[in-house]
């Protein structure tokens, strides 16, 4: 296809948008790709919406290779499924509700487990049906409470989400398996590295599941790797439990008066100074904080949780809320404090807390209520420094498992640079990723709460089981924009550019604007689009700035050097430039740079400039 | 493609819906093509979603061939740009409203002419940016009262809508000629019939627009054509007016005794009995009727109307909507006539409507509240039967223009068949259509009322002129489906079909199974798509009335017939046979059929056979 700069739908400018935060933002807006209509939602313009439709080309075809059948659901639905699941309270405010004119309730769907699992309970019966994979690129919402980065956390978005019906878990290993794959060669193709890390379900339900994210310091998600090859986003990263400490032997719980020790930092100073260890310093380590939250359940209901982990860590609210999901998690504030007279702050300890009924004034004890969690750390027998619930005291030599317990253990601490990998890979280190997709192997969550059953090969019933596969396609538009930019725009790889080629008619001379049309619908003879930048009052050099930030993969300019019978091929990539000679073999130059792609391209292009 | 009927995600069924009303409907669901999600809201399953994408290609491509640049708008759009062309209120119910978590209001957008003008509105500032002509193919949303007939009004639809924007009016009439004879082109390459006729602009305000209105028993629209080529809606079409008629010598009006005469039927009846005509009996169309209605106005204000008619016509509600709008009618009712006791209940007439005030109790004139509108055929001059507005009360010799006057004049009496063109073309028939796209020649009232203009050859800003053009894509897709259903089931056009060639293997042999996916590869190969009947299980019975329900153009046996060097080729549509000798032509005869279609390539495909 031939697009003509003289009359295409763009227009670019050289002003960055007020409100672009990241590279891709900045520069898709710029560049005319996309345009604002709303916060977190877009207008595409013709050149985003052909690199939004070669994304989609890209992950449907990896899709129809595993089999993956296309289907298309709508993005408003009733809210009865969503119900049936419980997610229609358990997004919260993270969705669009609406009413339609007889007042029934819809939302627009933000994902579409509940109806891809009604479809094929209304289709299929039998595990002669199965396994079946279905999925589709469709429009979705979110009412996300900071829409951020133009695409890449928008409100309204592209997605690819898959679905895989089985009739046993094996089935549904080999689903997932095969989804897996071809995420890593969609990935591939789109140019877009990826990181598969082991994640948490969710409010997705599911036993697995990982993400694909793209290492970028704009990314909002953060992982962890070890050398050793394992990778899982923070949420989903598990503490190595010490071994249990016989409790024989340990010395007694004692009350220590450590007056204006409020903080870990004076608490240890304090202990340091007043109770000096032979073997070592006081850490914080040594040291139980108690961490007060409040936990506010999907249908409103607000319960006081403390968690109970070593004073050099703090709590990681996104690990404590992935642990807690569907609930999330609000501050301990002043009312709840009044409402918990208990709780003497900078003083808190286990004492008042979970199964540690606490001492009433009267002696007396009485249950507490405040849920206790543990870190993973506090195994039975370890000895810790921790609040005495009483101003200006700690207790000291108290005892997990014999002086106190808890109602459970939660993962909530924060995981830093060399924590050790779960499975004794290494220590870890941190960073940044972007989201790409999400794959979760469902089990039988939905099937079972929307009673897709079908009859097994003895003609019993049984429950189907899932999985559900997300790319983010306009996302990942977003991050092939972000990865690929450099300081004079954006450089598209050939497989989603608008064009795989920019002619610039460089003047105004008639050859040169004769042999621009004509290399151009030469090279779309040849099976390119091409972008033709035929503006004829427009000057080189802005043509050329134009060119660099619209960023097709190659530019070829036809100018001054014509006259000496070459054109110039450039890598918009590598900035390197190649003279190709005018004539019949210019096509194939192009053609060949197009398709090797780098660096031995250009040299082949150059060798047969040489040659002719 | 090809698609198996083994993995396919497909069920047919053999009992029709119990909501369809429509043969497409019906067929549509029992073939496994989409499923309901919601009233009015429907699920594409692969083969349905298959048609979709081709109806879809061919509209792009009728669009690109006329110079229109595809874009992609949200559906989820704020309020404000609908504000301020007042069609946020004016959509009334019939739009989906809501609300984001900061309160904000949007809609889901039920056609663009906004955001379009607005981003042209970004992007450009020079004549020499125009004209423009963009489109969208886009998942639209109305609340409709009564979604119906499944795909052919539904909620949530796939629309391709076309903006154009000129600089002057002669650029907009060739913009919109452009669409016109694009809309011609697609329609006739999906095989569906239409006419274009004359329409009201309604809601969208403008100067000129036409409907594409495929004529069918189950359309939802009257239309009427003329011998001599006038077409046009019912909203549309206007009357003829007649010479008014000079008032000099006309007799003077006079009030009779007409006594249980509240009807038009019994009034026309006491006229011939106790007043008869020398020259003709009285008709219904001597009288006058005055209908009340009242007027709902976007804002929610209501106001009483009355039509004065000429009494053998009935109001038509959609042309009175239709030239009242963005208003709509409600009836007049008990709590409306007790507010007007000047009004008596089958003696109304024009003596206390608009203009014409009444006479109070103390013999004193006093405005009306009632506005008064006329048919057109009352011109000055004409001598009307009609209410004295006194119970058993008519005034005869009420002449137009003399006696009384009104508000204005209306286009709300019923279209009859019979009645004249407008232009003289001769008497107009009334015919069932179905609206398959409207065009329309918007003006300057969206460009004027968002701000959008540009600076024109002198330097003066100028108010852009635009053109809206829509096709409903997906009701397109069901109308070519009732269009082509027999009864037995879907007949799709090659054009459109999910796959042109359906190969059954209407056996287990081995040599049956083998030829057939032999045949089935060559086919793909050769470029068509194919959906092969490889299930394993299935009898060729029921995988012939598959075949027939489910609607490929041309179907292919490989059957018993396979032993005698013969496959069987059948033209959906006719039910014509060919016999085609197995061989290296049979892939040749196939593909003749289809790119030829129709009974000529059937004689070539039997020569084919009988020359081999």
């Amino acid at each position: 296809m031939l697009l003509r700069m003289s009359s295409l739908f763009v227009r670019t400018l050289r002003e960055d948008p007020a409100e672009a935060e990241v590279a891709s933002h900045r520069l898709l807006v710029r560049a005319g790709y996309v345009r604002r209509a709303a916060p977190g939602i877009y207008t595409w313009l013709p050149l985003g919406l052909r690199v939004l439709r070669n994304v989609e080309r890209v992950v449907r075809e990896e899709m129809d290779a595993i089999g993956g059948q296309e289907v298309l659901f709508p993005a408003l639905l009733p809210r009865e499924p969503y119900e049936a699941t419980g997610r229609w309270t358990e997004y919260g405010d993270g969705i669009f509700r609406l009413k339609d004119r007889k007042q029934g309730d819809y939302l627009l769907a933000p994902t579409h487990e509940e109806v891809f699992t009604l479809l094929v309970k209304d289709l299929y019966s039998s595990y002669k049906d199965l396994p079946l994979m279905a999925y589709q690129v469709q429009t979705k919402y979110r009412d996300e409470a900071r829409p951020r980065a133009g695409l890449l956390r928008g409100r309204e978005f592209v997605m690819k989400d898959a679905y895989s019906f089985d009739v046993d878990d094996a089935g549904l290993e080999r689903s997932y398996a095969r989804q897996r794959e071809a995420y890593l060669r969609v990935f591939a193709r789109l140019g877009l590295e990826v990181v598969a890390v082991k994640a948490m379900s969710g409010a997705m339900g599911g036993s697995m599941s990982e993400e694909f994210l793209h290492p970028t310091p704009v990314g909002e998600d953060t992982f962890v790797r070890s050398p050793g090859g394992y990778a899982a986003n923070v949420e989903a990263v598990t503490t190595p439990v010490p071994d249990a400490v016989p409790l024989e032997g340990l010395p007694a719980a004692h009350v220590e008066d450590t007056p204006g020790t409020p903080t870990i930092e004076t608490l240890v100073a304090h202990l340091q100074a007043e109770h000096p260890r032979e073997d070592r310093p006081w850490t914080g380590a040594d040291t139980l904080k108690n961490v007060l939250v409040v936990v506010v359940h999907p249908d409103g209901r607000r319960e006081p949780l403390a968690v109970g982990l070593p004073g050099d860590r703090e709590v990681d609210t996104t690990r404590l809320e992935a642990a807690l999901a569907p609930a999330t998690v609000a501050p301990f504030e002043a009312a709840d404090f009044a409402a918990h007279p208990e709780v003497v702050k900078g003083y808190l300890g286990p004492g008042v807390l979970g199964p540690n009924a606490p001492l009433g004034e009267d002696g007396e004890r009485a249950p507490s209520t405040i849920r206790y969690l543990l870190d993973p750390r506090v195994v039975d027998g370890t000895r810790w420094v921790t609040g005495a619930d009483a101003d200006g005291h700690h207790v000291l030599d108290l005892v997990a498992g014999r002086d106190f317990t808890a109602d459970g253990v939660v993962e909530a601490a924060e995981v830093r640079a060399g924590d050790p990998a779960p499975d004794g890979s290494g220590p870890l280190e941190l960073a940044r990723g972007m989201e790409m997709g999400h794959i979760f192997a469902l089990g039988r969550r939905y099937a079972e709460a929307l009673g897709l059953t079908v009859l097994d090969e003895n003609g019993k019933q049984v429950v189907v089981t899932m999985g559900s596969y997300g790319i983010g396609v306009s996302r990942a538009l977003a991050a092939i924009a972000e990865a690929g930019a450099d300081d004079k725009g954006l450089v598209w790889p050939a497989a989603v550019a608008p064009a795989q080629v920019h002619v610039v008619a460089a003047g105004k001379g008639e050859d040169v604007v004769a042999y621009a049309e004509q290399l151009s619908s030469d090279l779309v003879a040849a099976g390119l689009d091409v972008l033709l930048d035929d503006r004829p009052k427009t000057s080189p050099g802005v043509k050329f700035k134009d060119a660099e930030l619209l960023g097709m993969p190659y530019v070829v300019r036809v100018g001054r050097r014509l006259a000496d019978g070459v054109v110039e091929l450039e890598d918009r990539r590598t900035g390197e430039v190649a003279e190709v000679p005018v004539g019949g073999s210019t096509t194939g130059a192009v053609l060949a740079a197009v398709r090797g792609e780098g660096r031995e391209t250009h040299e082949a292009a150059a060798v047969v400039g040489d040659g002719s």
